[in-house]
């Protein structure tokens, strides 16, 4: 072990996830983990469950699922049959990452000293040559034999990104020698006359371009561009693999939409996207900029949800968004922020830090519990009465400890801890604020910083105050995101305009004050015509809160399956800081199919539903005739 | 081989598929299939097609598949690994099915030869001990080692049925000396005091009955009823299985709906409704039919399709009927006619015969071209603009000449050639007619019979016309569905009841004449409320038929996707005879999304749809607010 904890100081100070050299065609700077804190309001609380509970209960469902076991067969420790999926290892990996980050959020020597001793266990695991995939090693399966499914390369991504993490979160480099052993065995391997095939599953395109970015070592980027572009010349069909689900049909650079397994679009997406800002590759950026567009018109639920069916794991055709058998897999919301980010360090659109908190705020955050024990694997808008739970990861069944196919949790315990990293970017005009949450900016600047206290009680008010308490004597422009739907927001009381940043440039000194007003009327959102599955129907919304019925919370006989809503009466709003962590619920006037009594509706925000069981709820409601 | 014809001919006379003995307690007894000629209109042009194209060129893809080969190898004729799904050989005898039943429509020895060839390359595959599964026997895989999946009681079940449909179709024993060694076997194997397991896949429960009702011989009913009784037992689970899948979570007697892979459901409705009625028990039967009740009133499609789930091509939860991701598979319309025939023997009521004309003319006939030479596997009520084929199955595809799991093809083929077994039955009384369509019922009566000729163009057209050719000197009743549509019929200028039989008793005598009239209006049908995914929505529905909307007869500009219709407004109907061999088309005013101009709304049956390339359809249509 080789901590190295003055040195790193800095560094550590610089990188979170994802971050662009100074040469990468990006827009904006992230700050690095240490740069935000987040001290109260809902994303602490549930950072602070996901340290409490989430991350350490994970550690145990490793051991219980075999995970764990597994590497200790492929280090030769014990005897035995692998277990699990063939991509078991990556959700030890993804803990670690969660580990990692989690230690640069605050750091816990025991869950350092746990962490370091399952880094030990897989570089025991690793062969002399570099090659390291327990599942593959323990059953004996020849190497890369069948990478559309093998997983191999899947695994490996993950574990050089948890090494990533690992050395930027702590400063330790253990993970860092076995993913740099890994990479180079990878890249003797595979690619220009080499042999020429990707895995099934992206992910290793990313991670490859990290571990660039923090050895500086050329061949990582070079391997991944191989593999961005190796995709989509039938690769997958010289196995007899169908292309279109493993993002393999068209080529990154042609393609105009996502499709197929959707994580795997978009974490290639996003793997694309740092190819592109570190090569410069103008082209395969526009080419990104449209799958994504075409992704957030035609293929996106309110929720930010990604991928609507069940088959396949996969993007549907354009507007095919079934609320009821929506799939909106949990790593698909955290693989659409991971590209979202990207796209916008390379294009500074405020359109993707919109993104951003729209898949945070409903498509994920519904992927976990309040208290941080229990995932959603799969996140419907709809769950009728009767429905039945026929699968692991049926929603019918309510929340769950953990799953067969374990991806979730662990990507779900990565993103909590590494999520302060999303809040504020840097360039050379001064510092970017893309979400906002309660506590403190930190932006070095040429030796000084630029220290802003951050008060607000947002997501639930819409008042932010950034007050300076410490800046460099030079004009500094603050930008600060006007989000899409606040079509009335002011900033220092003077009215600015939705959908992108508002800035404010001056010299600023200890104790000056931005103050934004972000508008929280709720509001009643209309799908486009051409997604069937919702017309007639409205989503409310509130601020960044996409909002539900949960039957639990209705009138005596108003079954969410039966009711609509009176769209022309106005809402109640009340803050319960008693209910679901403290939520602000909205009423609005509504009726029950077939009866003529008024009834009281009461939406929750979507995240939260399923805390008190399973039961009927309903995203988009059927508008009163 | 046997032929024996002299003496089968009073037997040949008798029995179609489903033949229930004389102590069944039925209500109504099924003519055989030379009891009903349909000699033109739809039906008849469709069966010629399945005669002239289908059924000749599933025995080409039947061997270009590999199915004849796998009995080769069984048959120790020819070496060399199996190909194909496990369930292989069942598509061998759904088309030997399909050639039994087409040689009692119309002989055609050619065609006769061949099932014989067939015939004796399974006879050669099948084991000393009875033993026959040619997959299994090629690679070697352990007897009933895998039950939930290894199809081997379902290509049983295939191979009785064909055996059953070879001696009342064609005299011949040859396929029946094969299936009564084969069901010893089983009998001899499985059941209570020996092996207590179960198939993942019903059907081999409607054949041992057959083959019961075919021998007298009793073990085989008792299987059968073994078989019923034994599922939802936690059988499934021994195997780490999903019960629902299989109909394994809920014994058959105790369940209230159908749920997991509708083909199996349906398929094992019909099979225990078999045993219910040779065994005398109503408490089975009263089950049967509130799951048939929960069926049609909550997880059926307007068109008869059954099965809303892609994953695990399974019954979704109540009032789940996603209209562009709806799976109705073919084989599950043919599953529930064959499973609404048993309940409407049973029973009786016209109800079922209502349904089985919905399942024929609209999900069932819509999987298959009307050249009868290229098939949909899955039958969705919507495709949209942009639609990308990602599956074999997909409709996106356009129909296909076969499949990899090639179940549907053979299976339509069967029923085409048993069709004319539908239209009529008889109990002491007389005559029921269900089904209309152009030809003659002859019903045997105590050695005279009453000989109906029926002029019909229907369904086209409403007017049907019964005219006695010959009749008993006796009061015989003639017993006319009045379908639930039908609200304005009239019987020999006489108002009578929708929903129900019009039964008209008297000594008929040559020359006498029953005319019908059917209201042909066309009417726009809206879902129940909970259909979340037709919201705002109507069919169109004209006699028997749904309707679709099909981007090649729209106008200009008039996208199938953005269209609405005027509900207001009324319809034009104009029967094309050069259009889709025959058509009736409806017309109906809208608009397109965002457009003022009106436009012309052209409708054709939805089971015509597909025939002219893939492309965008839709059968629920929005309506203009």
């Amino acid at each position: 072990m080789s901590q190295e904890s003055t040195t790193l100081a800095s560094h550590l100070a610089q990188r979170g996830p994802a971050a662009p050299t100074r040469d990468a065609w990006t827009v904006l700077r992230p700050l690095g983990p240490h740069a935000v804190q987040i001290t109260s309001g809902l994303w602490h609380q549930r950072a602070q469950a996901n340290r409490a509970a989430s991350i350490p209960e994970g550690l145990t469902k490793l051991g219980e699922a075999g995970n764990l076991a597994n590497l200790e067969i492929a280090a030769g420790r014990s005897d035995g049959d692998a277990i699990g999926p063939i991509f078991a290892d990556s959700d030890v990996y993804k803990w670690l990452e969660a580990a990692a980050w989690e230690y640069a959020r605050e750091p816990d020597e025991e869950l350092l000293a746990e962490q370091l001793r399952v880094t030990a266990l897989v570089a025991a695991a690793q062969q002399d040559d570099g090659y390291l995939d327990s599942v593959m090693q323990a059953r004996e399966f020849q190497r890369y034999g069948n990478l559309p499914w093998s997983h191999e390369h899947y695994c490996a991504g993950h574990l050089i990104q948890a090494a990533v993490a690992q050395v930027r979160g702590t400063g330790y480099t253990d993970l860092l020698d076995v993913a740099v052993k890994l990479a180079d065995h990878l890249a003797a391997t595979f690619g220009d006359g080499k042999r020429r095939d990707v895995d099934g599953h992206p992910v290793v395109e990313m991670a490859l371009v990290e571990l660039y970015r923090e050895t500086g070592n050329r061949p990582y980027l070079d391997l991944a561009r191989f593999f961005v572009q190796a995709r989509g010349h039938g690769l997958m069909e010289s196995y007899g693999n169908e292309p279109t689900y493993y993002s393999d049909r068209v080529p990154v650079r042609e393609a105009r939409t996502v499709e197929g397994h959707a994580v795997r679009a978009v974490y290639l997406g996003a793997g694309a996207a740092d190819v592109a800002v570190e090569t410069g590759d103008e082209e395969l950026l526009k080419a990104l900029s449209t799958q994504y567009d075409s992704m957030e018109r035609s293929k996106q639920y309110v929720t930010g949800g990604l991928g609507s069916r069940w088959e396949g794991e996969a993007f549907g055709d354009p507007f095919e968004l079934p609320t009821d058998r929506g799939y909106a897999e949990t790593c698909a919301a955290i693989g659409g922020v991971q590209w979202a980010w990207r796209m916008l360090l390379a294009t500074g659109e405020a359109r993707y830090a919109d993104q951003i908190e729209r898949m945070l705020l409903n498509g994920f955050l519904a992927g976990v519990s309040l208290a941080g024990t229990e995932y959603f694997y799969v996140n419907p808008l709809q769950l009728r009465s009767d429905a039945h739970p026929d699968e692991n990861r049926s929603p019918a069944h309510g929340r769950r400890g953990w799953f067969t196919c374990a991806c979730c949790p662990p990507n779900i315990m990565r993103t909590f801890s590494s999520l302060a990293g999303h809040v504020a970017t840097a360039d050379h005009r001064g510092v970017q604020i893309h979400q906002y949450a309660a506590g403190a900016v930190r932006v070095p600047m040429d030796g000084d910083a630029l220290v802003l206290d951050v008060e607000t009680e947002y997501p639930w008010d819409g008042a932010v105050r950034l007050r300076v308490a410490s800046a460099p004597a030079r004009d500094v422009e603050i930008a600060l995101r006007i989000p899409a739907w606040a079509t009335d927001a002011t900033l220092d009381g003077r009215p600015v305009t939705a959908g992108g940043y508002s800035r404010v440039s001056r010299t600023w000194t200890a104790g000056d004050e931005v103050v934004l007003e972000l508008p929280m009327q709720p509001r009643l959102t209309v799908a486009d015509h051409r997604v069937d599955a919702v017309r007639g129907c409205v989503a409310i919304e509130r601020g960044p809160f996409v909002y539900a019925l949960e039957q639990v919370d209705q009138e005596a006989g108003a079954i969410v399956d039966d009711v609509r809503i009176d769209a022309e009466t106005g809402f109640e709003v009340e803050h319960r800081p008693d209910l679901l962590g403290g939520v602000t619920v909205v009423r609005a006037s509504g009726s029950v199919e077939g009866r003529q009594r008024p009834v009281t509706l009461t939406a929750i925000p979507y995240y939260a539903w399923a805390n008190r069981g399973p039961g009927p709820m309903r995203v988009w409601i059927p508008v009163s005739q």
